[in-house]
């Protein structure tokens, strides 16, 4: 039994067209459906609708977190969940996220299709910004159903505009009356594009995921003094832009020393005030983006790091104090599922390897609940993210949902 | 014969009430006029009613230069003008540009007192975004009365929001019908703060302009690809964000190399696109503000920065492009107005030394058309400037207004 690709590939550019922008750099079409914003409200309610029309039963909870449930033969048992999210990056392409949850439904059709019932229900889910670009925190609404995340925490964050969650979920029709905390499901599986060039490189099919690696962000403030460019002598600036350029350096050179395992690291944002040519920059707000396979090797570079804001606050003599704007420690799936998806791939002749992800995902949410498994599929140009260039092919997508196919119905027998 | 010392700190108080706000980091009042804002027209309104208050005669040209004319005796020689300007940076005290303008016509206000005529016009002038803030060309309105920019060209100039010039004087009813080309005066001064540490670390009370230091601003743009912060590999960034931190830490190489003479740089702008916390910067917009006393120098530290944006375009895999938004040679002022402004305070009991400004003014665009003065005062906290804490005392500003006031009546008989 296979899905049907032509349908699933169809779904994935249909989603894509909603919140879609022209590229200035590169001309393609990118996607812009940042969480909670009317274009991602279009995107739920596309999808809610895709749901109604194969017949399940939809429930949306109190931070926005959207189920649609096919009922099980033993309806009585915990469900086999497909989840991922809908929600994208400002500069996104058509893939992140959405193919797990089209591929959910994929699975779904593919099953309405021959009239097969399973003994356990199936639930197809999206979660509320999985991406964290705009609240600050990624992961969101899967933290807030599996507990990690308190709804009224959640409900207050803001974005730099001060919007809150909870006005935004109200405005775009989302604010849902089902309790947030959802009970364990027997399984969770995620069918994602990997986000880099591993599989592509090795000639491989299908990523089984053995985990996802710890991510840790800063959101640094950095307070100096603003003074005439032209006037004010090098000796007595206090430069927040430079002590910020010293830190993105920085970074750099403790990736470069091997010190800290396969650390990555990104100062993703860098906001100087006033920002105006002849000023030397007062106030500079900016992030640093930490991930690590390893727990303790990230450990270290969070003290390296924070350590080094010290240094530069007194070299440079400006303050520096930051804020942990998210922190998950790195996880490790179950090996059980890990082991269906790995046979399920053999079963369908795909070539697979495990692999860690470099990103957050829900998956790694419900991993404190449920038993876990995720799918890998290439992406092309290096497996590209974040970006209009974004691309998984059609035989890269169905071969993931097959396999997700496969493992759920495994599972939900 | 002195000037009314309270009347002009009272003077420079009650202009400073226009566009103030409350710094956010040191709870001081600032001023905020960005040139051609509702605050700048209210600004513009207020002095303007004090010049007709004055008795002046007030002429708007085109480009919203506003010129109040006291006759001479025999009018129809060339006057000796007194001008400055009253457009501000977002982040400003009360005292630049503020002092010349308020400064010249509180002279007046002297000679009236005294019903005092001069041989020749005497002519108070204030003049259009000398800040370069918001349309990033400094010393906009003196440098097309003085025939350096054309008319057409200064109108079509945009701020980031896209507006013109040419609308916003006329939304703020500064776009006059005077043609813009002005007929050289005899003499042009101007009094302004030094918005250094100069003076106060000499202990001097007066500075007389010896030049102004050449000006270079560039705007880079650099180009590299936006990508998924959690997987994508370091050795596969091109990460903008990155490549602006390099150059922002060259130019303070450059500086302490001193191989570019009394060089200064800053890097005031930085914009990453998209500018999120687990996003690669794709794009950067970034500014570099060189400054430097000696023209071979400056081209020197040109020739090597412009060097550095092709090394780290290599090195980072980034695409780098850069346009000039400002360009101005150092200037020296007249030797006799010179002799002047330090004779003028040797007869006043005030201590002085020759200074070369390490800011523009509008002074420098006159002295292409005419003979040119500038007196400095000192600045408390080591003269900071384009800031709420720039601060001269009523004493300091009421001797460079003293000066202003002896050199003018020099030179109008």
């Amino acid at each position: 039994m296979h899905i049907d690709s032509a349908r699933l590939y169809r779904s994935i550019d249909d989603l894509g067209r909603i919140g879609a922008y022209t590229d200035a750099d590169s001309g393609l079409q990118g996607v812009n459906r940042l969480a909670l914003t009317a274009a991602d409200g279009e995107g739920r309610r596309h999808v809610v609708a895709r749901m109604h029309a194969l017949g399940l039963t939809v429930t949306v909870d109190a931070i926005g977190n959207v189920y649609g449930r096919r009922p099980g033969r033993n309806d009585a048992l915990a469900p086999v969940m497909i989840g991922s999210h809908i929600d994208s990056v400002p500069t996104a392409g058509r893939f992140d996220g959405c193919l797990g949850v089209l591929g959910g439904l994929e699975v779904i059709a593919t099953l309405n299709d021959r009239n097969l019932a399973t003994e356990r229900p199936l639930v197809v889910a999206f979660f509320t910004d999985e991406e964290g670009c705009r609240f600050g925190t990624d992961m969101l609404g899967s933290a807030v159903a599996t507990g990690r995340l308190p709804l009224e925490e959640a409900w207050s964050l803001t974005d730099l505009g001060g919007k809150r969650v909870r006005d935004e979920l109200d405005a775009i029709g989302f604010l849902g009356d089902a309790p947030v905390l959802v009970a364990p499901p027997h399984a969770y599986l995620e069918c994602h594009v990997e986000q880099g060039p591993i599989l592509a490189a090795k000639g491989l099919q299908i990523g089984v995921l053995s985990g996802v690696q710890a991510i840790s962000w800063h959101e640094l403030t950095i307070r100096g003094t603003s003074a005439h460019a032209g006037t004010t002598p090098m000796e007595l600036r206090r430069d927040a832009g430079v002590a910020a350029a010293r830190i993105n350096l920085h970074l750099r050179e403790m990736i470069a020393s091997g010190r800290f395992g396969e650390m990555r690291a990104t100062m993703g944002c860098i906001q100087p005030h006033p920002g105006l040519v002849n000023i030397v920059p007062g106030r500079v707000i900016a992030t640093v983006d930490l991930r690590n396979p390893d727990d303790a090797a990230m450990g270290d570079s969070e003290a390296g790091i924070i350590g080094f804001y010290d240094r530069v606050a007194a070299e440079e003599h400006v303050g520096i104090t930051w804020r942990q704007t998210a922190r998950t420690p790195s996880v490790a799936f179950d090996p059980d599922v890990r082991a269906r998806v790995a046979a399920a791939a053999d079963a369908l002749g795909l070539s697979h390897a495990p692999i860690i992800s470099g990103a957050g995902h829900d998956a790694q949410e419900f991993a404190r609940i449920c038993p876990v498994g995720m799918v890998f599929v290439p992406g092309e140009f290096d497996g590209i993210s974040h970006n209009p260039r974004e691309l998984s092919t059609p035989e890269a997508c169905a071969n993931g949902v097959d396999v997700l196919l496969r493992v759920a119905l495994g599972l939900a027998e």
